[in-house]
């Protein structure tokens, strides 16, 4: 059973990637609905959250839900929130057994959901790849547990690790492959994240192309005093896909009306050191349902995160390139003296993207 | 028979690699004798060049050599240096057929050794693996065609390309697996270099440990006036392993007088802008027999080798630690503000060591 238990759950975990980045401020859960060995329902959280995997697989599976055996990559839900609780419908549509990777942290569900199906007669079954379950929905527990979001930085660097040359030409380091996986990047995140230093320089869209996105990431900028062109891509486009603007507390009201007239959300954050504090603008977004943010720097917004220890994943791409110490650095400077003191990564994978190698860390690998 | 001869040459390849860096000014050759479909010879150049493989794979066949195929990596020898002819000994122990990888680019030999065994009613195939030969062998021939040694440049860095701290502090950024496989590299070469820099920074020793080395690799260093340490682990040792000491024009006969007094070889070499010319430098290496030089480092010696096009391979090992902009930088500065103008390089290879990441690329991946 164990290794059915795991190929089953393996397929729920992929519908449950698929709504990444679509689902906030829900996880994106998968659900498979197997009976007799096949598969008659499959449901995925849909874009916004509602409806949940469970009731959509359970609708594909129609009667033969009747004892079949449900795979969900967490706890189904047993509250009444803005849909009915899907442990109700597991146990209206006569499911025999459930099987979860995880229990779900949401103190209005923790444990009882399991605890509502067993009492229905319902086997239980929870543990089934909990690892990779853990880390798919990392970003929705770190929001319930600590407020803040999932981060990935991303650092698409020459092979001595700079983002420009001197005169600040950076398009491109890395080649189509790289620039089409962090397209995939965007795609999977809540919503994308720059400095203001790269608002200004780049004048980015920071949309997600030619994937066929059914949801665009929210775009995130963070800069004390939002000086930032008003005519810019993500200034006169913010109507369309939103901007949300984590400021400090002098923001000029001009300044806020303007970018409020255009479209953009305004949050304010406090300031540490001059600059907008990191943990500030995580907490903002949090609040605000981001269960996964992907920063693509710059480099001083990068390091600010990677000294709050605010990383999770690093996605590191190396191009065969050399630009020299005159080139931008791809992290700002962190104020490391040690060896000892520096931030570390475990290495969790390795690609070769078209020209390019992808390495990914995390924090912690186990996660 | 192609996917046989493949299959013997990729054996003759892999006892070729064996004898690199222990054989220069020759070329490591591997050759494996097969009498029907069993091996029955195998040698490689013995350290030092000689004996070469022929001879020793045909001791070891005796008289199965007869009717036997030979698998050389490069073309065997015509003319009387101080061995006799390869090709005069595998004519005489009845071999049927010579397959070789490669021609020979010395013009004592190209071709005529060939000429030779055919002339003789021995068949000869060659051009079989003949890319993976013409890498293996690639420094022979660039000191052969352009008088050179090919050059190899570490670059072991943090995620973000320092290789230490803005105080210095640089052991260890890699972690053991990494270390060992750059003794690997040290054990795979003629030769060992580094700038003045690290010469004076790290008192380095710059040998082959926990290898079972049978021979060390040559010890470079490229410093203008010689300005290091006599004390120094290099200086107390160069009777043992050799110092060759790459220097400008200007040295002080004081300080020439003590490096050679401690056993060190003198390569007086140009300058260029003020530097030592490092064209100069590779030429020096290579008339004095280095066929594959490894540099490693420090950022400035790793600088002016890219500018001057000058590396062929780089050997990256990515550490899963952040050091941030006030760290060094693992290349200095290059010059280039175009990304058009920077030195670049093709994927060959990705490989995980330990708890770091290793990319190898090449000036040019076809060889
Ligand atoms: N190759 C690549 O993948 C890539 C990716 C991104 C950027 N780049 C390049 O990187 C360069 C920009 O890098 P950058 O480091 O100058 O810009 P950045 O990190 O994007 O922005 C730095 C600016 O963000 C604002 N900021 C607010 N709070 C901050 C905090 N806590 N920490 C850090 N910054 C904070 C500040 O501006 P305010 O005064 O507005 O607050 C600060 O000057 C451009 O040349 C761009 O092309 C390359
Ligand atoms: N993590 C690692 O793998 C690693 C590896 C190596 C070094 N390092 C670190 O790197 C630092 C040293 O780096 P570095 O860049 O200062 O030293 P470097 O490149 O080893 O040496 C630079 C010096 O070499 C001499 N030189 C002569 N000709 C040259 C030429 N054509 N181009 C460049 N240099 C030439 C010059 O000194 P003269 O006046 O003597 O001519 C120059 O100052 C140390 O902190 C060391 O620990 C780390």
């Amino acid at each position: 059973m164990i290794d059915e238990d795991q190929r089953h759950m393996a397929h729920a975990l992929s519908l449950g990637r698929r709504g990444m980045g679509k689902c906030w401020p829900n996880p994106s859960v998968g659900c498979v609905i197997v009976k007799d060995g096949r598969i008659v329902g499959r449901g995925v959280t849909a874009p916004g959250g509602r409806p949940h995997a469970e009731p959509q697989a359970l609708a594909m599976a129609g009667p033969l839900a009747k004892g079949a055996m449900a795979y969900v990559t967490l706890e189904p839900c047993s509250h009444y929130g803005k849909t009915p609780p899907c442990c109700d419908a597991l146990i209206e549509a006569g499911v025999a057994r459930v099987v979860a990777a995880l229990a779900d942290s949401d103190p209005r569900v923790s444990g009882q959901g399991f605890e509502r199906l067993r009492q229905n007669g319902v086997e239980v079954t929870t543990g089934i790849l909990a690892q990779e379950a853990m880390h798919d929905l990392a970003g929705f527990f770190l929001k319930v547990e600590q407020g803040r979001p999932w981060v990935t930085l991303k650092l698409a660097m020459s092979l001595d690790g700079r983002i420009a040359t001197a005169t600040g030409e950076s398009q491109w380091i890395t080649g189509p492959a790289a620039r089409r996986a962090v397209h995939a990047l965007r795609n999977s995140h809540d919503a994308v994240m720059v400095g203001g230093g790269t608002a200004r320089a780049d004048n980015p869209a920071l949309t997600v192309r030619d994937m066929g996105a059914v949801q665009q990431p929210v775009r995130v900028v963070v800069s004390r005093r939002l000086d930032m062109p008003l005519m810019s891509n993500l200034a006169q486009t913010a109507k369309e896909v939103p901007v949300w603007l984590c400021h400090g507390p002098d923001l000029r009201p001009e300044t806020r009306d303007a970018w409020t007239g255009l479209g953009a959300k305004l949050f304010p954050c406090h300031l540490s050191q001059g600059r907008v504090d990191p943990h500030s603008v995580l907490q903002a977004l949090g609040q605000a349902g981001l269960t996964r943010v992907f920063c693509e720097g710059g480099g001083q917004l990068a390091a600010s995160l990677l000294v709050a220890d605010l990383v999770d994943e690093l996605q590191v791409f190396s191009a065969g390139m050399a630009l020299g110490a005159e080139g931008q650095p791809g992290l700002g400077a962190l104020g490391v003296d040690r060896l000892a003191d520096a931030p570390r990564f475990e290495l969790v994978d390795v690609t070769v993207d078209g020209r390019d190698v992808r390495h990914v860390w995390r924090r912690n690998a186990a996660i």
